[in-house]
């Protein structure tokens, strides 16, 4: 059992997002998913398919840390295992956005296989909680694009295990998964990461 | 005759489509036209001319599947017969969307002659219907532009019996067509493919 | 003496035509100038300096076909006579826009001195007035950016009288120049030519 | 003591502003900082942290020229120094905007190190107040970016004093800095640099 009052908020939370990521064309064409942490068991997130710009009540369900259906019969994102792996992992995690725009599955692409993006030097890595100069190095893993969810689950686990202050990761073609306490600093953290996805799109541009 | 409130549904949902691919910069200039499917005869499409994104009562018309306006005597767009052959050939299409954005247009005029765009290995493919893996390829056709809009007709339609399942095709230099059981569908397919082809000039920018 | 009812609503046609203008970043940081014919010895035409997304009453005035401000202390934009020039030889020219977007200001600094730009084989050439088909070339001349205005509006009339239905030229690193038979012909053909110059530019970037 | 209306109208100028600088992308991910003069000996400044697309009442505060908080224990931004030296050098320096776009982080990044960005020949440098010209030669510094803000703001100090007509910094992989008699200038400033930004990295895309 969940407060409902609770799921509401993790809701609206979602649903205002969507048009956010949306609007910025980081979630085209129904793809991405969202949650957000109701409670230690429970999570909020959209249903499958769902175009990400227009949520609204019905849009957003719950499920437990197994990523099964509570109190509803609708379907979640097939990808819902990447989402309460991360609830499961970092008790701290309240907001998990997924998202797909252009430059994650471009800049994705063109990492070669089991080489992770590095960004650095860049003064808004300070958009990342916990970092306070533009003098480090920000490693995102870049993982391999499966059909097989479960399989994703456990290496994504895996990794979180070994980098507990990495922000987010990448799949390959596919898009960016990043997190954070609350939705607010999740959300800062996608604007952040797409910034840095751009810089390094067009420093390429220009010196290919 | 028709249902004249199927005729308004389906005007409807063409202006709003308008607003949308316009402010996307996907129909500028008075270019593009849309369709809708009325019923087994009939189909409601843009008058030709017209600005998309400013479409209004009197911008839409109605005609049968041979392209001649019914109950009207405004001209529709001089590529009428390009949406018409697609409910002909395909009784599950409900809407046919041909836009003309800056992407479509330089992708389509860098396929060499006889070649066809082939898209693979990204998951938005998945936003086509039909699609459930990112482990396919995507072929679309370029055919070469004409003001000969009947020949051209014709050879789309030798193609759509070859090809019950792509989604979509272009002509160089002028932009692309895709269709839909409804035209929530199709706007899907216009956004997805739009993203590929974005995603395809970027890769194509950084490695020249 | 010229009606002032006229004078507002070319007035009303240059301010909506700003809004347009300057969202699509054509017109940023006070550039650009705007002219619509009030009848055959006037015209409204924007003040010097203002904010093109802003404009309001008091930042349209009227210039006879000498550029000499009619009915006003206000100071027309400084380069007036390349308005005016355009009224004087062409009868049936109703607004004249002129737009500094980052595509015509790069695009005309990349064209070989003397050699015009020239754009053939897109089906949107269709959107200027008068011609039906991308199988045309549609060539644009840049001329040197001067201060000197009245030097650059006598170059250009010559220009006018030798190539009489071309739709526009570009000034280098400096913007564009079109006109139509009323202010919504004139903003089909700005949107035309940015659309064309995007592509122009998108080409280049991924075949260098 | 400041004069707490005036205090009111710069924090309404800089809300205003942010709203501006957000939409466009030029302060994602909560960077960036803007402030407005009070007068003689107070400026107000953004809080350190805030979104600046969603600045409010309790979001700006005001800060003697030695950067130190007045009546309120609010943090101002750890660039506030930055501001502030601007303000004690220049009299009639009105407002100060500090952005983050992805143009000016990438650009300052190419420059060599001790090299100066150098713009000319663009009719948009007329912008610049001041500029009334395209044949000049804009030089932008591009200082290495630091976390110690004392020693960066000493270096930009002795700067100004050399080159008191210039509008505008880089800090590399960091930002622009650039200001104005007002905030209306200030943001024009902003505007031209992004357009110049822009299209040197245009020219550099198809020239690489």
């Amino acid at each position: 059992m969940f407060d409902v009052i609770r799921y509401a908020g993790a809701a609206r939370s979602i649903i205002e997002a969507g048009q956010f990521l949306y609007e910025r064309g980081w979630s085209p064409a129904t793809s991405s998913n969202y949650s957000a942490r109701i409670d230690d068991d429970h999570i909020a997130i959209t249903v499958s398919g769902r175009h990400k710009g227009q949520l609204a009540a019905g849009d957003v369900m719950v499920v437990d840390l197994q990523g099964r259906p509570v109190q509803s019969r609708a379907r979640s994102s097939a990808e819902t295992r990447l989402h309460t792996v991360l609830y499961q992992v970092f008790p701290d995690v309240g907001a998990v956005l997924h998202t797909h725009s252009v430059k994650a599955t471009v800049l994705s692409r063109l990492c070669a296989a089991d080489q992770p993006l590095v960004l650095e030097g860049y003064e808004l890595q300070k958009a990342f909680t916990g970092i306070d100069s533009h003098e480090t190095a920000l490693t995102v893993p870049v993982f391999d694009n499966t059909q097989n969810i479960d399989s994703l689950a456990q290496r994504t686990a895996a990794w979180f295990r070994d980098n507990p202050d990495q922000p987010g990761y990448l799949i390959r073609g596919h898009g960016l998964y990043t997190w954070g306490r609350t939705m607010e600093d999740c959300l800062r953290h996608v604007e952040a990461f797409e910034f840095l996805f751009e810089c390094e799109l067009e420093t390429m541009r220009v010196r290919p």
